[in-house]
């Protein structure tokens, strides 16, 4: 029997990655390259085409065959891989990615949310293979989520299910780009950590973060400083934390999941954030709900998505409803 | 062939409800009896047994046979029917009613919370009979949930799933039976709106509210006077459909179902509630999941619970995960 290979496509706003991947999740080839090269989706196409000829002969030579193409991009996705509305790539607006993804060779296509990648990548080989009910948390930018629930992806009735960074934590609270006020995202997210930072520098609080210019303060520098002791750096940490358990209470208590896999650039700082988020959550959720509750760091890092885009691409029934 | 009829039994901690179910959803008979009556399972059994004796007669005369025997519970039920916690109910704690009811005939037995049996009524032959996933959310002296997500209710890892009532929407707000602070139940239940009205009379404002002794003073005459034109009825109903949107606004971001069945007494005020609970959720959910989302009030009252477990009784494959 020939070796069957995958291939992972994760389209972001700046970079798109491919991988091919094989049957035990092992990226054995990636490409890079830059999504802003171009402004129609033939473009990309033809880009992605290339790079898929080149997996093709290497699977060959190794005596493999491709056996499915999948695609994570980050916007709303409806059911059967169509984008609906990709704010950061509007020329995707509309198209039916999967069909054109289908064009290219004889292989099995799917096309997902970004986050749901991710959630999918981390229950394939990672954090959460173990569990066929959590939720996937990425802390990055923004907040994201992903949802599976009886071992298959809950898009929802749109695609648009898994929106967990709009969770409202505090109903009169910082302004969202959604339009609402007090989500999640804007407390969690490293922009919204970001933004702590600042309206307590702001406040007169003194920290060693006062001395790093703005290319220099990121989330990861919050975390290191947390780390180096830094009250303010803890501070803002563990009110993130204590919001990100807010939100986990209400999951735990409407979805009484398994488990919670927090991924993305933030979670490094997971450990940090724990004691105010478990708290929170065992003051806010129910106790069976709570103590079932696993909650993990994602294992699979930067990759988790596009390994998640290509292991569903292989599955058959892996999409609710 | 015989024609088949089903058993529902609503066990709340007053009033235990049974009805002998036609397969279209009509009622054929029905007995009603106290919980107080009970302090141990045994007797509860005996006064069952008794009534689905009686029931039997009856349907072998009209010449058919029973099929299938549910239950709803107030309370924790496992996934196999085991009944867990049942706060007012302190004697079924432990207790395998499922295995209890499957000892008095040949008939297939479910035993679900009562909230998901209400959820499933409405599935089945009610105001969602047409919708594949939706929450049903119970506005009565607490706020309940049920969630039917691809066709099946998903009741959580542990049964617990579906607690609505306990989605914070003020996380420094009043206190919950809980443990937790700013529960939506503390806003938009009976006992929360009774609460509001008492509040905005003991800070001075007028209402024909003020006439009623503390026995008229319900959630059924607060809309009374709001439909009346009583301002501060009319105010308080408003805070609590805004209360109720903002957490709505949640399960439309998180879940994007097709849509909500609000149940329960105060469900009798939803038109009334609806204006503010329409403003907040386009407020605060996503443009494509609150488009989506069709807010219906329950069309059985109360039998929805009672028909649900004669319902999903008759099932296989009804329960998630």
């Amino acid at each position: 029997m020939q070796r069957r290979f995958l291939v992972g496509i994760d389209l972001g706003g700046t970079n798109c990655r491919m991988a091919l991947v094989d049957g035990q999740g092992r990226v054995c080839r990636r490409e890079r390259f830059s999504s802003r090269d171009f402004d129609h989706v033939d473009g990309l196409m033809a880009k992605i085409e290339v790079i898929c000829r080149e997996f093709e002969i290497a699977v060959r030579g190794a005596g493999g065959e491709i056996v499915a193409l999948g695609a994570g991009v980050p916007g709303l996705v409806d059911y059967q891989g169509k984008v609906m509305v990709a704010p950061n790539l509007s020329w995707l607006n509309g198209v039916d990615f999967s069909a054109r993804l289908a064009e290219l060779g004889q292989w099995s296509v799917r096309v997902i949310n970004d986050a749901n990648a991710i959630a999918w990548g981390e229950h394939a080989w990672g954090a959460v293979r173990d569990n066929s009910s959590f939720l996937a948390v990425t802390l990055g930018t923004g907040v994201g989520g992903g949802l599976v629930l009886g071992g298959r992806l809950w898009v929802g009735s749109d695609g648009a299910a898994g929106e967990f960074g709009h969770v409202v934590v505090e109903p009169d609270g910082r302004p969202c780009r959604c339009g609402s006020r007090g989500c999640l995202e804007q407390y969690a997210s490293a922009t919204g950590i970001l933004r702590s930072v600042r309206e307590e520098l702001v406040q007169g609080r003194r920290s060693s973060l006062e001395s790093l210019d703005a290319d220099a303060l990121t989330a990861l520098a919050v975390g290191r400083a947390a780390r180096e002791g830094d009250a303010l750096a803890l501070d803002v940490l563990n009110e993130a934390g204590r919001r990100l358990g807010q939100g986990l209470a209400m999951i735990a208590n409407v979805l009484n999941p398994e488990a919670v896999v927090i991924c993305g650039g933030v979670s490094l700082s997971l450990d940090l954030m724990r004691p105010s988020l478990d708290g929170e959550l065992s003051r806010r959720a129910f106790e069976v709900s709570a103590r079932r509750l696993r909650i993990v760091a994602g294992e699979l890092g930067d990759d988790a998505g596009i390994l998640g885009a290509a292991h569903i691409a292989g599955c058959t029934d892996a999409l609710w409803p």
